[in-house]
């Protein structure tokens, strides 16, 4: 057991994030007890003496393709077009289930220095991706990317009831990669899935202008819409990106209680544009935020993420009080941990999974001491990320990593690989 | 002396930034080699092994104002005149001298953890904050402020005389604080010193479009114009956040060889605008960066101010091409130096100053290693920062600060000093 105490605990309420000075015990991989100083103490294998810093449960990265490390700064300053067509599609045709392994692993070691304490990922090679996770002790929602391209489309049955019963760690949601890479033959595929799992669907949304204006001219509707139309959302999911949004697309998103995932830096880096976060709220729509890939963004930073968010929405709706900070952290721990299905990961709680991060106030950035949730959100970095810890085990603390393999073996196998990768064509 | 060895030299050339593998050796203040691993090697103090990290020159913060780390996440979320008028001036107002000390001996620590060597400040209590600069071993430019609510707006000449022979690491430039603020009788003032002292001339300018759209009204002239009328641009000098600029403003800020000082986050986060960074590139303006003040940005990081920059420009024209990486780095490191007329600490060469930083590249966010300098422009954070040399002297380490008071300290008399100022009025 393992007891946190003399610092501040974070908690979401519904009228927002609260302190308080309680003290947390994990047991195992959950949570058990929250509440103040007792006479009765248990047994603890390790007593961690806050200090007076803030135990508060840990980012959740609703949107990402993590093993892309490996176009990490290889492709940036260029035209989308280019950098898809001509540095991304042909290098990953050479990827390989070890690149994936160790590929995911560096993202891995990302999240926990940003104190991102689970992704929701969408790529290839799943097998090795999610021994990758379970070899790290981390936590991960795959996601289906159903496309017309793959050489095998129709696995996304058996990969779904596979990894939703592999390990404590591993689940995984129906999705399809988007409306321009379904084609036609697949649309009943993952509507049958959806329908006969009653299980949510997700896929890339509406990210850029072109994408949107060729789904009107292909379908005759914009993604959303589409999706909705053919019976993708009769059990819910959602969209990443969402970044051009009709109100129609946003009441189809309220009916069926989707998830809107923002990636901010993504988007503003490819200059696909600012999603309309505040309409989005407006409109009553759930809401959850992801970095995307590290080839478009570069970084896995939930704090920059959150301040681009809220810092691009102000500027978007010329007025500096849209999407305060309380609602984007709120996003990042809460909102992405249920869009991801992971209900019992969502906050400080008794019974709760134990994915908690601590966040270092004695730093300069976190100093003076007003309003710790706008210092997190507005001045937060990774350096004040002290601890990290996944279903009860501390996999980041104090810089390092306790994931199973050396950082710097993982850095080498990194680099070869992406070395490979990445020669010339 | 001190030796750094074993790792990468970033060097700023005109074809933009390169790595080497060289060594650096530091005497006193300066750098007196900068070359391969020489037979005759002299005593040194320190050797620091550099196990394959990147030593570059500092980031120069060309637009702050320090102490205003006591109103970080004190008024966010809010409207731009309820912000000004409610939170900053009223309390303000109550500040003292003691207070500036300990308020921007909290900036100063944060620039350190953010690889920052010298900032360009303007703010009030001048002696004060000068010893705190002096007393860190920070080095500083101030920025005249004139502005008719001032007490005593004439002591610009005495201040500049005093601090331009002061000390090593103190500098001062003239500067008002803004169109806005000036008013007719100071406009002659100001003038006349740069005329007098043959010296460049500082000021916010085109903040925000009211700002602008006032000037017009009230001169019938755009802030920039203006002040080349009057003659303020003489000798050169420039503009902070430079948001809103005709084609006439960047016309005459390359007419003078004036520097445009971009603050994108301050700019974002207040909904102010995002400045035409492409344009001045196009129009060949010179070019710097700052943060701006803790009071609007929140935090004094300038990794999260380059990714703004270059990500904000990229949206701004709708183009990723835009804005590249090494553009942003050497506005950072190179262009702000100069606009601070710290042309003694722009690079890496002997007789330079040795203001430098060492970067970690052993962090997952740095691999893997295909582009150095997009990685640091794109993925790098605080979390990076190994270490922060000002004119020679190690300041920050490994999250430790050497700057002759315990940062516990500041903390506590910081955050006391932030209490009291910000009590109801």
């Amino acid at each position: 057991m393992i007891r946190f105490f003399n610092g501040k605990v974070l908690k979401f309420k519904h009228t927002g994030p609260r302190l308080t000075n309680e003290e947390v015990w994990v047991d195992g991989d959950k949570i058990v007890y929250v509440g103040h100083r007792r006479e009765d103490m248990p047994h603890f294998d390790r007593e961690i003496d806050l200090m007076g810093d803030v135990l508060m449960p840990g980012f959740k990265n609703a949107h990402t393709h993590s093993a892309m490390t490996f176009l990490r700064s290889y492709a940036d300053d260029m035209p989308l077009q280019s950098w898809l067509f001509d540095k991304v599609f042909p290098h990953e045709a050479r990827l390989t289930g070890p690149d994936i392994y160790v590929l995911s692993k560096l993202a891995i070691m990302e999240y926990l220095t940003s104190g991102i304490t689970a992704s929701f990922d969408m790529y290839f090679f799943n097998d090795e991706y999610v021994r990758a996770n379970i070899d790290c002790g981390f936590r991960t929602v795959l996601c289906g990317s159903v496309a017309q391209h793959d050489s095998n489309p129709y696995k996304m049955e058996d990969e779904y009831i596979k990894f939703n019963d592999f390990h404590p760690l591993i689940s995984y949601k129906l999705g399809y990669h988007a409306e321009y890479t379904l084609g036609d033959k697949l649309v009943d595929y993952v509507a049958g899935l959806a329908k006969k799992y009653h299980a949510p669907v997700f896929a890339h949304n509406s990210e850029t202008l072109s994408e949107v204006s060729g789904s009107v001219e292909r379908r005759g509707l914009t993604p959303t819409k589409f999706a909705e139309a053919n019976g993708f959302f009769d059990y819910g999911g959602g969209g990443f990106h969402c970044v051009h949004m009709t109100d129609d697309d946003l009441a189809v998103f309220k009916r069926h209680g989707l998830w809107a995932v923002t990636n901010p830096a993504s988007n503003a880096k490819l200059a696909s544009g600012i999603a309309p976060l505040q309409r989005m709220i407006d409109a009553d729509v759930n809401m959850a935020i992801g970095t995307d890939g590290p080839a478009s963004n570069n970084a896995l930073d939930m704090f920059r993420e959150m301040y681009m968010a809220t810092a691009l929405q102000k500027l978007r709706e010329s007025d500096p009080a849209v999407l305060p900070a309380e609602k984007v952290l709120e996003m990042a721990c809460v909102g992405s941990a249920r869009a991801m299905g992971l209900d019992n990961c969502d906050g400080i709680a008794p019974q709760k999974q134990a994915d908690l991060i601590v966040i270092n106030l004695r730093r300069p950035n976190m100093q003076p001491p007003h309003n710790i949730v706008k210092n997190i959100v507005y001045a937060g970095s990774k350096e004040n990320v002290r601890l990290t810890m996944v279903a009860g085990k501390i996999l980041y603390e104090n810089g390092e990593f306790f994931i199973g393999e050396k950082a710097e073996d993982i850095y080498a196998s990194a680099a070869k690989a992406a070395k490979r990768l990445t020669k010339p064509l």
